[in-house]
């Protein structure tokens, strides 16, 4: 393993699947159980499939995905720039510099570095919240990972139309109030969601997270899938979530 | 009770609720737990409403709104001329003249009978499936009722904007893959969607139904609830079914 310098307030954390690990900062975002959520949703894709993960942040899903499927390619896209440093290192400290490339950029700017039709696959765990709803996070870090400031959802959905190949497909993770806004933008740019699985904190509650799942000029058919459930009654976590984290 | 002439292959069946009876064909399309689910969703009006329920068919919705409401009137309108009929008798059999007014008429003409801006709440239990898809039933008045020959999901919703008040409240019931048409009509047509709950046969299975409520001219936030399940494991029903019925 190569000697990686860590920045104060980083530290380095074991992912516990094949020895990957990631660097994360102890005063910045860190995934959350949607960024594995997305990653176990999305992973049954196309051997050489070339990806481009949004908003890739500490690269987690990068990572995870190349270890996951046998995609050819991995390219992650941060707006924030010593974030994408961070996952960089993270890349490099797991030997993944030839399957996995961070760039530092806006989702917005994406056309100067593809062309049109370019990828198989794209995974995003976007900012939840539109810019000017709900409580902001204190610091910019922490505001951009989470508010639409940097970018919107009709950004995302857009860019990724144009460079998705003909039926490529589309993975998201989003909150389920903004459901609505997802599946009329996804239809206007042409990206058909065809499937959507709402995941629950037990059973007895309404869903917290919903990944979507959706193909760039698909026929209209949606499937609604059984919800993921993550804990028992009881607290204890569920089979299907300790099957997504392979205990 | 008023002497109601019956017709051939018609029966009366008992609603299990304040004495309710209704008339069905045994031959036509009888109603079935889409429509008790719907109008139990959609019971918490305002009293005094004035509600129009699209696509009436055996006037299920209506009468059991008028009993389970402390709504004003409540107008069906439905396409087909015999089923009106066979409603307008249902409403006779009940004594409920006074509250239910059935028109036999295609929803696409409601502007002929309502001006603008007249409901203060919409019901609809729509064919779910889009002409020239699955299954035809074999004769017509089935598939009138199942599949959108005389009217399309957009002419619902875009004729209900038109008679339902500002933030006039639009309860619809449907199928789970057609979720992305109606979310994305419904906000097209300024009846924004607040909240969804689909419904599963059991918990461990994908949802057979959802259940939508719009309201005309409403800010962008969708509530999901949580799942309303019909059976047990053990095959038995729910309590929370139980309770819609009344049981």
């Amino acid at each position: 393993m190569e000697k990686i310098d860590l920045k104060i307030n980083e530290t380095i954390d074991d992912l516990e699947f094949n020895n990957l690990k990631i660097i994360q900062n102890n005063d910045g975002f860190k995934f959350g159980i949607d960024s594995i959520l997305l990653t176990d949703f999305s992973k049954k894709i196309k051997n050489e499939s070339i990806v481009l993960d949004i908003g890739s942040g500490s690269g987690i899903i990068s990572i995870l995905l190349s270890e996951k499927t046998k995609s050819k390619k991995i390219i992650g896209i941060e707006v924030q720039k010593d974030v994408a440093d961070m996952a960089r290192r993270s890349v490099i400290l797991n030997n993944l510099e030839n399957k996995i490339e961070i760039i530092n950029d806006n989702i917005k700017n994406i056309e100067k570095y593809f062309q049109n039709n370019f990828f198989d696959v794209i995974v995003t765990n976007p900012p939840y919240q539109k810019n000017n709803t709900g409580l902001k996070s204190e610091d910019e870090k922490n505001l951009i990972s989470r508010h639409e400031v940097e970018c919107t959802l009709e950004d995302i959905i857009q860019k990724s139309y144009k460079v998705l190949k003909d039926k490529g497909v589309f993975f998201m993770v989003h909150r389920p109030e903004r459901l609505v806004d997802i599946l009329y933008i996804m239809r206007k740019y042409k990206i058909e969601p065809k499937v959507i699985k709402f995941v629950c904190p037990k059973v007895s509650s309404k869903p917290s997270l919903v990944l979507i799942k959706g193909i760039k000029n698909a026929k209209e058919f949606l499937k609604v899938e059984k919800n993921l459930i993550i804990y028992n009654e009881n607290g204890t976590y569920t089979k299907e979530l300790l099957n997504i984290y392979g205990k």
